[in-house]
């Protein structure tokens, strides 16, 4: 499979660079009959979005969806969906100056070596640019998701640098533009973009996003796994360093007593596993974690080598975000939806839909 | 792609059930060319093997590897290679009386809710049986990356519960049954292994997993990223619950200036990005690193449900390693090796092979 | 997806030559619960087995399949079923003599100008032995289909060289050694096959292959389609160089008038479509026709060239059908059987279960 | 892989319907630093464009090619290469009446059944709309197949209903508008299809297409076939119903004499086999063939049913070709250059490029 698609059976491919004339996206194998309509991605693009606050750069995206296949009459046919988005905030002359040299901590100097050639504009392809599309194609995913299995996939930013929640609320979430569980650390946490944005330097992040309602038996052993694909779908969000699925990395230091997640006729008693247990949802609520490298476009100049090979200074002038984890919460949701998505496709292909399934243990939201 | 193959041009399909008559594999689209004997198989099969040491778990396995078919003369042909072993020590009667309840931790209530069927005997399908097949495969993988372009693959255990290495030493590694990386400690750590027994409970455990030698280039975008692959290739090992690339979750509180690795005519001053950027490897040492959770076969009781639902009490009385982590190293280059020779074969279908990419940045090790 | 598998939900991967240890397959995706036992191959692989009669080839294997994997207590568990047949009739002297020549009409030459190396002994895995693991699969995908929607795959020798049918009974096919639906004209057929044997040349044949019962909507449109995925599979059996769908060639030189196949509230008037339209089946009959070559393996002289490129003479000793067409009636069975199968459960990945879709038109089998 | 996509590394995925805003492609896999220009698709375009000529329908498609990703400077970057062409000319009003009933001979009904929903507008997705992006796509791969490798890949009209050439002439095939290889009978052609168009009716034809210059070597065994590839993409272009490789169906009668193309040291003396054994290429030309059906879109009424099931009658008063066989030929040659260009790729994936197989046999095209 092309490395620009993703999922098997719910099939994303995207395309585009950063500067380029547009990004966009094919979705293959969407189930017919499910009602859309382009006003229902700008949610999530606006949640994602650049130029929301003060505290994500400053380009302005109209970042407005044409539907150019796979709807009629509002409603999917089961044919590719065609999204589009006109790139109209491009500002090349901001890069001009970096095309013959590499920035550290950026895909140029690989994907140089690479391919011979680059798209200096931006970052072309490698910019976070292209996680516009996945979002919009995890709008469909999470619409259907949600009307077909009752399945809702939230996140929330869970680390900023050195700040973590000090109480957490669903509600808060969406209240503020870091995605922050706790409405009074906000001012706190802006005074601490403030202060990093004075001083041109950027700060890492961990966004978390869970899935509530997955049926037990979603995921696929061995080497579809639930968690082995999610991994790799948030490992492959841009500035994504590390993934954690259920404790993850606490893991390493529990005993079996603690760490197993013993079972009664109410349900599981804990949820150390994350809700997945030989890569299948056990039906509890799906937890996953990523880390997020701090942006390396500064304003604080750094050493590098121009495609000649010597020694250059760069120093990052246009618009940039000083933490890019805060926007990646939606493109989290979207990734899980994703996920979530081709594996439901994928497991009634094999067992059936989900009624089909034997009943479930009484007191767990079973199969 | 089918849940139990992996990779899309080395392309690795196992099967067989811990105590079913045989595991297998086979291998696709290996070059031809390569010499390859049963007997190559047989160190990294002792490396994974259960019964190493009185710190892993009793059960025997002779590991004899058949080859099938794929090789001719002792060169693979380019066509599938197909590997057998066949299960000799299997103990059923070990796990007869669990097949009507599900082991809190383990695979069988989330396989049974997906099937609706089982294998319950050792885990089936679930069990870490399948992973002597990763090893397997990892051997001509690891072979034909050093023959072909000088990548080394190596890793080590980083951390076995509370105890970390005091000194590194790559030598000592492979002398020592815990593939630790300082010798002194070795004492400490059997000391530790034989209390945990004692009690009956289990520990979890950090590998860390490198390969030098990788050429700058290999890696796709977006979703062929070779971290996401490598993410999903060591998550899908069992009893992992996380994954980091380069700094990982370090990540969340590094500022910019401080994770981002300048270049100069010498290369790289730094490796924090773990010799990935955007996707695309650096030249760099490439480094991974993953949690593996304590093992829920404990001999200490713990609460769940038969299939009925009603609640019972589980024991586990046959072998189980009180520390799964410190035979995942074999198994964690297994799957690094396999990813990368895949990215291997798919670069040079793009773009021809290393000789034709452009001339790398002095001082790095380039294309 | 690996060239030595087939099917992307129902995934078989065969492996093995003809004169290796073993031939083998690995089914992935089969549903779980379906019983199946080893007896249950040997009358399909009974029908394809050469020495069948004296109109094919002399070699007697025993083709005794051992279920290695997937299947427990005598049902499918969901996971990949591993299918081994031993290699115990292999007579490597025959061939031992045209390891350095290539023979005319063989994959001798195109193997050895892909690989570098070669397998000679019998074709190595450019065998119709492999077509052996295709059978075996197919009576997976043949029971599953009839079992869960009443779909019937049958087929028959539609033409021998110049013979071709003078009437047609499905109740004949099955009771002479041809799979020919006329019964009186078998003795006219042994008559054709003794001389040609005694001439010491082959001829070629024409197989028809028929489902019944397949539900309208299965299959894809574009490049999926249920009759370019046909194709493809019957193209992909040794020796066959035609593929025709409905009324294949003959629609050249028909009117639209005539080809056109009307509807009626009873359902449609004509099939000359084959039973798909848009590559997506309408409830008919779905038809499918094959040309297969007359075997190069021939004790009459032919000129070719060795590895050094000198010109040497060819004359096949070993035992060969002087029409392999004969047994390819149960092969092409098998690959429409597992083209249904993988258009089956990507039907009700995306659409859901049959019934789901919409009510039929009345008079037709609708889905 | 979704049912939108062809190939495995030189993938194309197509979208959109026929009176939708938009069609469209997305390619990925290109290798890097191939020019390219929206000026190059026109040739092909215009080739396979309706309303070329008084025998195609007079619709009229200005078929401008936008290029929205993956080209940087007029090169391709590696990244994926979108493409778009706007519906400017769609004269929905021409289909609102037959919203409500089943097309003979169309995908109307089955797209229906499989889906519960369609786009009626034009036939939609099953639309030979569709092809103009198979043949966009196939652009860059004839000019990579002809730059790289010296590949050449031609088609022409090899039978239209009951007329066949009397002559072959390569230069005469651009020169009308039928693709026809003999100049004289030209006139006659006219007449015939003028005398078809006046009856109502249409008719069917035959296509053939070859490429020149195929290093030995290229295709994979078993079902990554060459010709089964070929078969399965020339199956899915619309209206086709049958497919040959080399001699195809005329195998059936030949002797193993006749067929078997024997080798000396100046190659092979006979081409029966189209340049394909075992699946992989011998460094002939290749040699395919493909029927298709007439148009069912007819002025001559037919019998049908609605969406109730009740009988109704259909007439086609919109735009149609007479003969849909007449533009086929460029959608043919792009098929063929798709399926070249992805086993160019997986061939130097697995075997390393053309200069690293072993010398070929004096006399021959070798690897």
């Amino acid at each position: 499979m092309s490395s620009n698609s993703f999922g098997q059976l719910f099939t994303v491919t995207t395309f585009g660079e950063s500067h380029g004339p547009a990004i966009g996206c094919v979705i293959d194998g969407c189930p017919p009959g499910l009602a859309i309509t382009p006003e229902e991605f700008r949610h999530d693009l606006e949640r994602r979005a650049t130029g929301k606050s003060r505290h994500t750069s400053a380009r302005r995206e109209a970042d407005e969806v044409e539907i150019l296949s796979g709807v009629y009459e509002g409603r999917t046919t089961g044919t590719p969906i065609a999204l589009l988005i006109r790139n109209t905030d491009q500002r090349s002359k901001d890069y001009a100056n970096i095309a013959q040299q590499f920035r550290p901590g950026h895909a140029d100097y690989s994907y140089w070596q690479k391919y011979g050639i680059r798209d200096p504009r931006g970052g072309g392809r490698s910019s976070a640019r292209e996680t516009t599309m996945r979002v919009a194609a995890g709008v469909i995913a999470k619409k259907w998701l949600q009307q077909r299995y009752g399945v809702q996939v939230r996140g929330y930013l869970a680390q900023l640098g050195p700040v973590t929640p000090r109480a957490f609320d669903w509600d808060a979430v969406e209240q503020n533009p870091f995605f922050w569980p706790c409405a009074e650390q906000v001012p706190e946490l802006e005074s601490y973009m403030d202060a990093l944005r004075k001083s041109g330097d950027s700060i890492g992040a961990r966004v978390n996003v869970v899935a509530d309602g997955v049926p037990a038996g979603w995921g696929e052993p061995i080497y579809g796994k639930l968690d082995g694909e999610l991994a790799a779908a948030l490992m492959s969000i841009n500035a994504v360093k590390g993934v954690e699925i259920g404790d993850g990395f606490a893991a390493v230091t529990q005993k079996g007593t603690e760490h197993r997640d013993e079972m009664s006729p109410q349900g599981f008693l804990s949820n150390h596993a994350g809700g997945i247990l030989g890569g299948i949802a056990t039906g509890q609520q799906v937890t996953a974690s990523m880390a997020l490298k701090p942006t390396s476009s500064l304003r604080l100049p750094g050493q590098t080598v121009n495609v000649e090979g010597q020694p250059v200074e760069v120093i990052t002038t246009g618009r940039h975000d000083p933490c890019v984890g805060i926007r990646a919460t939606p493109i989290a949701e979207a990734m899980m939806a994703l996920v979530l998505m081709d594996q439901a496709l994928r497991h009634r292909a094999q067992c059936g839909d989900v009624g089909e399934v034997p009943p479930h243990v009484p007191g767990t939201r079973g199969g």
